[in-house]
């Protein structure tokens, strides 16, 4: 690498603007691949690809970063694949932002949901691959590696992720485990950015679960050891499906301003809305790809669900007011057909219009901080 | 309806070149949705989409016309819809001319290929919904109030489609179903041509299986009725899946040659070559789109199958001569791991990709017959 050694103390984040009314703040986080105006929704590349649509699709939606998974590159293809080819970057052809998780979630999903085998020790996460039942161990050091290897933007650290339900003791030990894998994870964040000469940022993942207590433990422990941006971790929502306003208004409250507050997996276009209104500036979510792919679209008059048999002969756009490639160009009759015999062809159109729609939201969101 | 009633032989096919060394000639058939420059390849929109893609990206691969199945959209979304979208040219947004097939085939293919019930008699052919079950009955003139619902450009007459080694007796009956049918096919066409005042074309379809005379029989039979165009009919690879030249051949030389020649179901880029050289003009097959959605790639240096594990690393263009989306854009490291992991965006590249193949190895054809 040619490139001249920079420390993260040159990544800037700006903010431009904050809310008379809220803690609403819009802003500037410049990468080494461009800057990312905040408030911002990620969407999500799983696995090097926002499900069924190019790159080049993703970048006519206006989306300015996406959020791709550590874990799931690490499996297939291999991190060391994609860092044969130039990174994350070069290998899905998308030149702008890309943030990339620590891995933490992706595992305690795998091994809560699944029958698949895991344990969590001081070391690391040991789990069973979802391919082919092989072990892996991924530590805070080698999620760093990983996340290297992919070459992104913002990095995560490696954390420990409960339910919001989870006993106190358990809490606890979630937030310290957290804290000691934050810790190793920003040395080794440091000492490969020296020696690879590269520019990027480190995130670190507040945990806590639904204490306050906890959450102000986890930050403020966090904090010492110092990181570029800090993230909301655990669950958004309760067991009711309600957005958990009161914590995730809390920890916001215990980051510190001149930092970009990320709400991870957060949300709904309400949901969004509230993070905005709460002080964050980063989102991320399945939910407007995923409910693409189900035909459930969102649209400037409500949820529109494209199967519903009122929509067969309807010659309108998804939505009238919308600019994305699916609403310019076909009707919500053939949308209904694609999506109803299962061509990839409907789940497209259809990411793209759920993708646009969260863009133009997030354009909104920021046209109106600058204006009021 | 305001458009000035037409009759079918207003539509010019043009022959403006006939090959010294072969029986290919360069052409042009004029339509409703513009011009086909022939000898030319139709990709199969079977539902109203070719798999993957969209018209707009089916249109920048450059091709210049599709074919789309009447029994496929009978049964869904249902012709009739598609009718009171305006069509299928303005349902699914290409607005390039479109020929749509006569059903014969699909539902011989249904009731041999699978545990369906059905039968054929003298008024059509009766068959069991592979979608639920259900009972229909496709006649000649179902067929064409079909394919005017569609609004296709060039329709087929419904036939009798058999197996090559069918025997002698079933041949015939084949041949004699095939002309009745063709006959009341045209006069439909002509009345609804007449009452809608619509401007398309019909051809008929020769069948006779592997043998001489019963092809000359059917196509003398058929030549009678008077079409716009003929299509060579029935299986054109043997059990041995040898491309059946000397009927094929033979067939084409029966046609009248101030008339498209159109091989149904050809196929193969070899035997595509092998067809135009024989003075086929149109050709339509799956073989493309489906083995791109394998993976399996052509090129100007033969066929790639990406999904070998030495295309891991591979940073280069599935071919670097093609100026395909796919191959400016992506590496063939990249879509083998799109392929791999069974992501819908892999299939759509790969489509892309295989449809430019097509369009530009006909552009060669054309223009090798231009300047030799």
């Amino acid at each position: 690498m040619t490139e001249k050694k920079k420390t993260t103390q040159d990544m800037s984040f700006e903010i431009l603007k904050t809310s008379s009314t809220s803690k609403a703040r819009l802003g500037r986080i410049t990468t080494a691949h461009g800057v990312i105006e905040t408030p911002a929704f990620m969407p999500d590349a799983t696995r090097g690809a926002v499900q069924t649509i190019s790159s080049l699709q993703l970048a006519d939606t206006k989306t300015s970063a996406l959020v791709s998974n550590t874990l799931h590159l690490y499996l297939k293809p291999g991190s060391e694949l994609i860092r044969s080819q130039g990174g994350l970057h070069q290998f899905m052809h998308w030149d702008k932002p890309i943030l990339t998780d620590g891995g933490g979630f992706q595992i305690y999903s795998l091994i809560h949901r699944s029958s698949l085998k895991g344990k969590i020790n001081a070391e690391g996460m040991t789990f069973q691959s979802p391919l082919d039942g092989s072990m892996h161990t991924l530590t805070p050091e080698k999620s760093q590696e990983i996340q290297f290897d992919l070459g992104s933007d913002i990095k995560m650290a490696f954390d420990d992720c409960i339910h919001a339900d989870q006993d106190k003791q358990r809490n606890l030990e979630s937030v310290e485990l957290t804290t000691q894998w934050s810790r190793r994870a920003k040395e080794k964040f440091g000492a490969m950015s020296n020696e690879l000469g590269v520019e990027s940022l480190i995130y670190a993942i507040v945990q806590g679960g639904n204490d306050r207590e906890m959450r102000k433990k986890s930050f403020e422990e966090l904090n010492e050891i110092g990181f570029d941006g800090f993230a909301y971790g655990g669950w958004p929502i309760d067991a009711e499906g309600q957005f958990m306003e009161d914590i995730i208004g809390y920890t916001a409250s215990l980051m510190p301003d001149d930092k970009p507050k990320y709400a991870m997996g957060i949300g709904t276009p309400d949901d969004i809305r509230k993070g905005v209104e709460l002080g964050y500036d980063l989102f991320d979510c399945v939910l407007p790809t995923r409910n693409a792919r189900h035909g459930h679209l969102y649209t400037s008059e409500g949820i529109l669900r494209v199967k519903n048999g009122e929509f067969k002969d309807d010659n309108r756009p998804i939505d009238p007011v919308c600019d994305c490639t699916a609403c310019v160009n076909y009707s919500r009759a053939y949308i209904r057909h694609l999506i109803n015999i299962d061509e990839p062809l409907g789940k497209s159109l259809c990411t793209i219009h759920n993708l646009r729609y969260y863009a133009r939201m997030m354009e909104d969101i920021r046209e109106q901080l600058a204006i009021t």
